[in-house]
Order: C-alpha cells, then structure tokens, then sequence
C-alpha cells in the first residue's frame, strides 16, 4: 500500500518547501507540536484569535485543530478555523482529543464536522464517540481495539466520504471508500504526552504537499511509526525517547523507510 | 518511617492500574507534569472547563490543582474542580504556587481550601503564605527554609486535620498528629521548571492508590528524590537531568529503592 | 566588541544574583523559557493577571513580554505590564512574535511602544513590520535577510532612541546612535521552537544585571550563538540539541567564550 519512494518525495517536499501548518492545539501539546513539525521540516504556526485568524489560515498551507483543554474560549476559534480553511480550500485535520470523555468534547467534535472538516485522526474511542453512540472514554487513551472499530469505521467514511484515521497499535485510514493501514510503530510512543496531537499536525503538514488525504495519512502515520521504532533503540525510556524521535524525525532518510516499513498483513 | 517494599507496592500499583489523574495545572508546566505522569504509568488527564468537570472528576482516581499562571478565567475551574472532588471524595492535592508572592494567589489557595481541600504541597514560603501572615516570596522559590517552617507547619496540620508536604532539600509531611520526613533528592530538580507542579500530581497519584495521605506524600517524595539522584548520575546539566529523570520514574525498581532510600534523621 | 571577561562577568552576577525575571509569553514556549532562565541562572517567573501584576512587577528585576498565541485575553495583561515596568524603571523587553503575519500583532506590538517599552528584539521581518510599512512574513520565521534591514533599523534606533535586537544568523544590535552584532550561533537554533523567545528573555536577564542595553543585548546574543554552536556538537538532531543547549546553558565557562566568542567582521 505504502511506496517507500512515495512516502520519501513527500518528506522531500516538506523538507523543501516548509509548509507553514496554522496548529490551534491544546496547551499540553504545544512545545512537542511545534517541535515536531520543526523536526519535520514544517513551519508551525501557533495562532487561534479571530482577529487574525482570516490572514493566519490564508497564509497557511494547511490547518491542524485539536480539541484538548477545552473551553468556551477556545470554541468561536475553533469554529472560524474550521469554516476559514473549507471556504480557503486549505487541508484541515481535526484531532478530537477527549471525545466521548465528555459531552462538551464529542458536541464540539461534531460543529466542527458541521463547519465543513472531512479529516480526522483520534483513536479508536474518540473516532466511536464523534460518530456513533456516546461512549465512555478513559480520558485520551484508548479503550476500543482500533481492530475492532475498524468495519466500522470503514462504513462511516464511505457513506459520509471522510477521512478516518484511527491510531492505535495499527493505524487505520479509511478514505472514501479506500483503506490502508500502518502497523510500524512503537508502544514507548504512547509514553509521551501529546503523540497524537502530533500525529495529527503531521498528517496536516503531509496534506500540504501531498493532496491525498489517503496517501498523505498513511505516509504520515509510517513516517511517525518507523521514527519511533527508530527512536526505541537507542533510548532508555520515554524522556530520552521523546528526544530521539525528534532526531529521527529530523533526518529519516529513505534507506531507513525502505528498510523497516512492514508490509500490510491484509 | 518509609518501608521501601511498601513504597514499591504503590508503585506497581500505578504501573498496573494506571489511575487517571485529573490535573488542572499551570500552562508552564503542562508539558512536564503529563510526561512525568506518564512515565510513572498514571494516566493524565488536563480538562478544566466547567462544562466538562463534573464528568471529569467522576472518572479521575484523583484530582491534582495548581494555581500557576494564575488569572479570572482559572478560578470558577479550580473551585468547582475542588467542590466536585470532596463531594465525590476523591483524593485532591492543591499546589498552591506563588502564595505569597501576590495576595490574589494567597486568597486563591485559601479559597480552595474553604472549598474543602485538605491536601497542599508547596515550598516552605507558599505553606507559610496560606496558614499564616502573608509574607514575602520571591517568585515561586523558597526564601524560608523548610526546617523551620517545619514546627510551626506541624503544629498547622495537627490543629486543623490537614496534610501538608512542605519541599525543600528535605521534604516533611506533616498529617493531623503524624509526621515523616523524607531526605532524598539532587539540587538539580530545582534547576528543571514545574519540579515542584510535577510532585503535587505524583502525590496525587500515590493517594490514588494508597488512602493514606501521609505514607502516600511520602512515598510520592521519595520517588521523586531517587530518581533525582539516579538522574544526576547520567547527566550533564538541567537538560539532560530532565531527560534521565522521566526515565528513570518509568523504571524505577525495588533494588534500587532499597539501595537508595535515606533513612530519616530525627 | 565584546569583550569576554566582561560578558562573563554579567553571567557570574546572574548566576550568583539569580535575577528575578517576570516573564508573559506565549504558550508555545513557557517550558523553554522557563528552563533557558534557570539553567543559565535566573529565577523564572510566569503571570500575567492583571490583579497580581503590580506586586509581580515590583519583585522583578526585568521583565520580558512576547506577544505569540495572541488573543484579546493577553493584551490588558501585556499593556498594564508595559505600563507598571516603565513606572517602576524595570527594564523591560518586548518580543513581537508574528508582528507583520497580522495586523493584530503588528499593532499590539506598536501599541506596547506606546506604553514606553524601549528595547526589543525580533527577526528582521517582525521589527520591519513594527516600524516600517506592513509587510508580509511567513509566520514567525524571518523572510528578510537581517543584514537587509541592518542599515534601516540603524536608522530607525538613532532616531527614536531604541535597542533593537535583531535576530538571524548574524544578530545585530541597535540602541540609539551604538551598534554591535553577535556572529555566533548555529542554525539548528532555529530547529527548535521558542528559541527566539527565549532569546528576548535572556536578554531581559541580562539587562537585570547590566543596565547598558547595548552591552545587555550583545552578552544574551553571544551567550545563546556559543551555546548554541556547544550543543551542536554533540546532538544528533533538534531533539537533542535543545538538551545540549540547556546543558550549555548552565555550564558555559569563560575559557569556552574566550575560545570561542568571534571577532566582528566589520
């Protein structure tokens, strides 16, 4: 599914271009957001006032909105982002961190969906709550199996023509009525507070040059998968592991991807 | 006082449980607070807005308040999160951070504690500000020494039943009539921002798992100093120590604790 | 210019002083800032409500605000702090952040010089906007080249009595009719997000013990280049880096800015 050579000319093309990515995140996520995308070869931007995000969104080469610390001061911005960047024809991935944790999450998951977002990475349990019935989340950590929501998942993104990325142990993209699926990763990488929200601002940031949305989830979901393999052996826990995957992530190189991408077992 | 099997049973306990912590924490040390969590093997949860607190509180193990970065917009959070866990008595520790330093931090945390918190961690100068005359600090380090806010802070927890860790190079606990103490720890924690924010949420961890608030603050504290000085061992400066010290929380062994822990000089 | 037992002289006093330095930033970038303070030697703090910032200003020895994440909550903050900084003589350094990427930015930056802040420092493209016609630039990142907008700053110093620290590979600094540049440095510096935030702040700290602003900025700007070229040579990537810098940080000796503070090619 996933071409080595592919996923490469995209990280070259990020590396090339520094896509400026207009992230309104949460405040948790912040500093590995931005340093992630730096890392990358992206421009970050860190902007969410209505007063300035018409010329930030028009600037930008895509958009990244994350749901976590909500509240009531975040959601006008929110909501201007999301209509801005579909009136702009801008990439926009929202990250529904906490959704089904609570109601507030899921209702302002879903006006997001209502300005016009047709991209999403969450995992499985956020994903189930901002489409299905109102479930119970453990806070941002998955209890669903991303295995056992993914028919599910499936059916959701070709009936409302979406973009589904459901992180977990193996990735899931559902695009329309295409699929595919990651399955390098590491588990020492849910060991580092926002991962996801940084997952989600590289799947936008693969977006900006790559226009995709399948290719561009998959190739950002492995390129984070085989640097945080990468950052596994050589760190003894997950502060040092957080520092090198930055460095991984800085320097990937496509004798690297060729050699650990796994092969999809479909 | 602390029995080193005792403290590695919390631990493991966290390891397996994975508690979730709800913090509603400082912007500063959002970052350090999470992935110190993380590596502990609790579970962290950052949410303050009143919409979403009465669920939050209800799936938390324990509740962790810290009055940094202070403003109008965290207050009504602070209050209702505090209101909300005494009424669903779930263990709460309030850092009460630069007390002292500005009268309105003071009212705060006091504030807090009218709500019903009976739990604080803070340095010597913050410990003083709330119970007593509001007094200088200078920004949120400690100009009082530990010791000798020691009796007088005693004598606090005795008289109004509350549990009070005062940091400094010595960590003491003081709760209702008992007392412990705890000696371990490096300088260069105080060389590495939201330290002190990252203690009040590991005690709030430890209460998750262990109802005594006393063994609970002590065991919390003596975590926290080990790894201070395992870290120091690996590393160069605040940087590195950072980094060694998240990862020696996640690994933190029996053997270790043993070899480590200082036996309290009283 | 500089000479190195005189920039090691200001590093000595911050490090025995430990300066207060009140600090309202941008989210992106506490954690940075916060630790660049207290490795080199300075006593962070961060607040910003307006109820606490007249007792917060009085007990600082600078004070250093960045406009980045701007939102209508920051500006009362940054203004009264502006205000209560100049009433109080506390040296006071302003960080444009993203000024000329929207005209809210540009013009809270312009409207802080109205409160009397005097001394700042950004890209060439942020201080081009703050002082010149509205220009385009691409987020925070700077589009002109610094040694462009070196003669027109100059100028613009002169005649307003200003410092102006502008940033880039070389770093020039402005303050009325003096100038002086820093030729230190490396580029992955700009590989981590928030260095140039907390590049205003280390210039806040060191104007807390120098009161030239000429001799203040040059010693921040030749601190941070020679750290920055320390920690480059042993970090393997932006992740590692920002850890080597702290460490430097903390550690830089006079013998290595002897050995490596270079002369101004002029």
């Amino acid at each position: 599914m996933i071409v080595p050579a592919s996923l490469f000319d995209d990280l070259q093309k990020i590396r090339a271009q520094s896509p400026l990515i207009l992230n309104l995140t949460n405040f948790v996520s912040m500093d590995l957001v931005a340093n992630g995308l730096l890392a990358l070869g992206a421009s970050p931007v860190m902007a969410h006032a209505p007063e300035e995000l018409p010329e930030m969104v028009q600037i930008a080469s895509a958009v990244a909105i994350n749901i976590g610390t909500l509240d009531a001061h975040w959601i006008p911005s929110f909501e201007l982002a999301a209509e801005l960047s579909c009136q702009h024809d801008k990439p926009t991935v929202l990250d529904p961190v906490g959704a089904g944790a609570s109601l507030y999450r899921t209702k302002t998951a879903r006006s997001l969906l209502e300005k016009g977002v047709r991209h999403l990475r969450g995992n499985a349990s956020e994903i189930a709550a901002v489409f299905g019935d109102i479930r119970d989340t453990k806070g941002t950590d998955s209890l669903l199996s991303s295995s056992a929501i993914a028919t599910w998942a499936s059916e959701v993104a070709a009936s409302r023509d979406l973009t589904l990325v459901v992180s977990g142990p193996v990735d899931y993209v559902f695009s329309g009525k295409e699929s595919g699926q990651v399955e390098n990763g590491h588990p020492w990488m849910t060991k580092v507070t926002a991962m996801g929200c940084l997952s989600t601002a590289v799947v936008a940031t693969f977006r900006a040059v790559n226009p995709s949305p399948l290719k561009s989830s998959l190739h950002a979901m492995a390129t984070l998968g085989i640097c945080g393999e990468l950052a596994r052996e050589i760190s003894q826990g997950p502060g040092s592991f957080r520092t090198a995957f930055l460095d991984s992530l800085s320097s990937l190189s496509l004798t690297e991807i060729e050699k650990r991408l796994l092969p999809v077992s479909l």
